[in-house]
């Protein structure tokens, strides 16, 4: 059983093709600037060399068929027939408040995305896009919908309602949602599993540290709390985005700038977090852990802001969830970079955490990182949003 | 030696006389609607009957020698003159990032509360009338201002600075200050004399909780983080005000509604809090307990919400320590809502919290509330702004 997996940004589209026998990635590439002057498709098969094809798509639906033809491409391809393909899963952003769950798509679904284009104007949009893009190069297959905001529907009313007038949450839905839900779901999973623990009681915390950059609590794989909000915007400081802030800040750059709201809100997810704290050095953490060993001291404040957001997060889910069996680090930075995962846990010796620092000397792979004695099992578990979208749509299709 | 301690609102007073051989109120008072129509001045010589002088107070100064003449009145006064006043406490709001301690007035302080109108705008330009005033009225004598800032300027980079453009700190000023910071100051320090801890090392949580409500954490008395920022409005749910949200939840409501930054943040400042999410039943948490009681949902949701948001943050704050020697509750729920206090604890079992149920039944006075075993030092300490206020105008003037 062979699973495509798409994912569609505004101007771009990812894709993997999985076997599900062994779960291994057949293909993969990516869709760039599509829409745009310069669109390329960048092909790699399993084993094989990348194969780069610069063809203008002018939307989602000839960036497809394009996908479709590498596939399928004599030399590069990886399948004869699309026949092969048992079905598609679609990463999709917003369910609102409807789906906790994955779905199989259906005119009801795509409603859905729809109606939800202002709760995530820049994913809906495109993922709906990819699901009919999809239905028509590949007519009577069927398509998965596996929600970023599902594994945050499972939480209580008292972490997700903002203390807001009642009336915003019954007119515009706004509330706590959560992204990264299926990387959350995915890693809580993986280590109950790799940690060995109990599957319906387990307390983990997920630490998604990335570009993007949150964390998750969840209790028996269901989410207990998690720190983006209404939007990614919310919770940790990020590479770009500033996480939690007063929300007087809006006001006070709004008036003292004479910006508009939108205005600073694109300060605030563009120009802001360790690139903003730093001065404008960079995004990138790694540029900004060289800064601060360069003694760049405000590349040296922004990394320790930034892990001490994280470790006051993990105290205060601990606290949510009344104790924590296991963390769990993943993401770019997350998985490898050994200095944020000891920096973090270091705030955590009243917990019993302990690490141990030969196990945390590794990158990318599943590992128990805390001593033997630490109360506390920590973890690097890599992600795969894709091999979860997959699986979703495995468990939804056959 | 006898202070008069003052605390000015846009168009309020509120006054104590305290006698500070013993710390004794002499006199405490109120006036009302300064600048507006109906203005009244309320004052309770202790152990006498209240007296109310109705008259006209077109501005502070004039408050100020109402406030004077009732102090000095033959029937309801305390003091025979003026001399018997050794100095005056102010409390300040905002200082800015200048002042990090209380400081006897003179132009430079004067000019330091007129700089930061912008970040103080309702009470700060009530304050510095407040000072001209008593200048006025008592020409010679000493003025303090207590700072509300004060004990968060204490804070290390990385608690204060938020994931914005550095340019803003440094062009604006904006940063993390920490409001209630004389009741955090003198609610920590009393917890350490009260808890019987080491006054250099103990790690202290404070949770003020009133209409308004901040939570802070300190090291030796020394502020290493609290919930305010740039303003009251963020960190706990509060009376009316939000607390922590999603920044985009401004630029949502702006969009949706048609209003103005600064039409949203009074939303957010007024409408919101408890009385926002129980659909505008009270900003009065007796009154949200009486609705939840009787089986309003929404009101039963606002508390569990409110008690959530106190625990995590003491999480959060427990890891930003790396432990905790004492949680602290004051103010008006802090102090007379054995309930939430209860509540709050209920989710730190992990800590080895444990409350005395009987020890926990009481109101306003200082108690140890927690369990003989209990791993953590729980108390109950009513705060005494007016008395920390002359506490440091003694120490500043004497």
């Amino acid at each position: 059983m062979k699973i495509l997996v798409i994912n569609c940004g505004s101007s771009s589209l990812k894709y993997q093709l999985i076997d599900m026998t062994d779960e291994s990635v057949i293909a993969k590439g990516l869709c760039e600037r599509i829409g745009i002057e310069g669109s390329k498709l960048t092909h790699q098969p399993a084993g094989k060399d990348k194969y780069v094809v610069e063809n203008p798509m002018p939307d989602h639906t000839v960036a497809i068929q394009m996908v479709m033809d590498a596939l399928q491409d004599p030399e590069h391809g990886v399948i004869k027939s699309t026949d092969e393909i048992s079905a598609i899963g679609h990463r999709v952003l917003h369910a609102g408040t409807v789906y906790s769950e994955s779905c199989v798509v259906n005119e009801d679904v795509k409603r859905v995305v729809r109606e939800c284009f202002d709760l995530g104007p820049l994913h809906n949009p495109a993922n709906l896009m990819g699901i009919e893009a999809c239905e028509k190069a590949m007519p009577g297959k069927k398509n998965v919908a596996v929600w970023d905001t599902a594994f945050g529907m499972a939480m209580p009313e008292k972490a997700y309602m903002y203390a807001i007038p009642h009336e915003y949450y019954e007119k515009y839905s706004i509330r706590r949602y959560g992204f990264h839900g299926t990387s959350h779901m995915f890693v809580s999973g993986e280590a109950i599993k790799f940690g060995g623990l109990d599957p319906k009681t387990a307390k983990v915390i997920v630490c998604h540290l990335g570009n993007g950059a949150s964390i998750s609590a969840s209790i028996g794989g269901k989410c207990v709390d998690t720190s983006m909000g209404l939007t990614p915007l919310e919770g940790l400081i990020m590479g770009t985005r500033s996480g939690d802030i007063d929300p007087t800040v809006v006001q006070f750059i709004c008036n003292k700038e004479g910006k508009t709201v939108d205005e600073v809100l694109n300060i605030l997810n563009k120009k802001s977090g360790v690139l903003g704290m730093s001065g404008g050095i960079s995004s990138d953490f790694r540029d900004i852990e060289t800064a601060a060993k360069e003694g760049n001291h405000l590349a040296e404040v922004a990394l320790e802001a930034f892990v001490y957001r994280v470790a006051k997060y993990i105290g205060a889910y601990t606290a949510a969830m009344n104790g924590v069996d296991a963390i769990a680090f993943t993401a770019g930075v997350g998985e490898n970079d050994k200095a944020t995962r000891k920096n973090v846990c270091e705030y955590l010796g009243y917990l019993g955490v302990k690490i141990d620092d030969e196990a945390n000397d590794v990158r990318g792979k599943n590992t128990v990182i805390s001593a033997a004695d630490s109360k506390v099992k920590v973890m690097l578990i890599p992600t795969n949003e894709e091999l979860a979208i997959a699986r979703e749509t495995k468990r939804l299709t056959e």
